[in-house]
């Protein structure tokens, strides 16, 4: 059964008296957070301006990093000829067995390369998820939409963007105009979380109830 | 030099004719952003019901995870009972030499404990961060406020919470309404990243530039 966004839970507004809300909505967050989908096709005909990347690089800037190290760089791409360059080497959409990724076309805008600087911490532990949401939600408030990609062939990667060694790769995000419908399921009693796409090419993510996550 | 909170950079409303973007204000994301500091002391007499972590982890629920595996499993803490058996086991700001953690009375209101099931997926990548920063935000919004603690002594905290071996501990977010203030700096020509409290007790925090950390 399909629930469609925003049918699961009503949205409770717990702090109608709290003078620290701002804005009229208690939910802005939730809603964000509900359309920031993973989206795998775009209209790759919209460009997405260098200064747009800057900003949404901003936010992760100001987002917690642990013992405010801040490892992470970034690299930038949002002109043809660089995509070019990154796209060979992502892998896309594992459980759409007969899909290998979106068409020219229908490829990401831009991509937002994380990395590590391992001058700065060998390790980064979650700094990079914390980032990569950061950008996302970000990205989903301008009308955007991406797909954070672990699937990287790394080290090819390295050397098509003469990235130095100093900088591990840890995370693609890929970003543009999303030009796919995504839709939140309900995961089934088989427990299947595999995501799927419908004849109409609308892709369904299994969800786990809330009930089967908190365990204490 | 401290840079207030917004003063950096002033907002760029880019989409203003972009039908897709909800509300009115296209810097919200980066003014909870902003406001999302971390913060170590509270009124720990304003209590955090049960219901609202449930909120807050549902925003963690509808958040990406790598290959939609969903490994992460939450425990909620927020009766004075429990948390006592939690506070113990945290390690807090190891950069302020003389404070070793926020009194009884500053103490947090609730705790979200993030942990892996290792029957779904023996290491979660960027999972957490991922989680961790859309519970933070929810929870900025509702005027509260917390820290993502790593430092955790994991094995003692297992055994206090009887919690399986199944589940392995990967960080503990501690919430409640802040009682400190908490300013953004800029890093000087020193590339000190070390935050700390000045004599009003103010917390500052050094964050790397915008152009130290896009790298290309």
């Amino acid at each position: 059964m399909a629930d469609r966004l925003g049918d699961n839970r009503p949205g409770t507004n717990l702090n109608k008296n709290n003078p620290h809300i701002t804005g009229d909505n208690n939910a802005m967050i939730k809603d964000l957070i509900a359309k920031n989908r993973s989206y795998r096709r775009f209209f790759q005909e919209v460009p997405i301006e260098r200064r747009t990347l800057e900003e949404l690089v901003d936010l992760a800037r100001l987002s917690p990093s642990g013992a405010n190290l801040q490892p992470l760089k970034y690299i930038l791409s949002c002109d043809p000829q660089r995509n070019a360059l990154i796209f060979p080497h992502l892998a896309w959409a594992g459980y759409l067995k007969d899909w290998p990724g979106p068409l020219e076309g229908e490829r990401p805008s831009a991509y937002i390369i994380i990395l590590a600087d391992t001058q700065i911490r060998q390790s980064v532990n979650c700094d990079h998820g914390i980032a990569a949401q950061s950008i996302l939600l970000g990205a989903t408030e301008k009308g955007l939409g991406g797909c954070i990609i672990a699937s990287v062939q790394k080290q090819q990667l390295q050397e098509a963007l003469n990235v130095p060694f100093r900088y591990e790769i840890l995370l693609v995000l890929a970003l543009g105009k999303p030009k796919e419908k995504v839709v939140i399921e309900t995961v089934g009693p088989s427990g299947d979380i595999k995501y799927w796409r419908d004849a109409q090419g609308t892709h369904h993510v299994p969800k786990r109830p809330l009930d089967d996550i908190i365990i204490a």
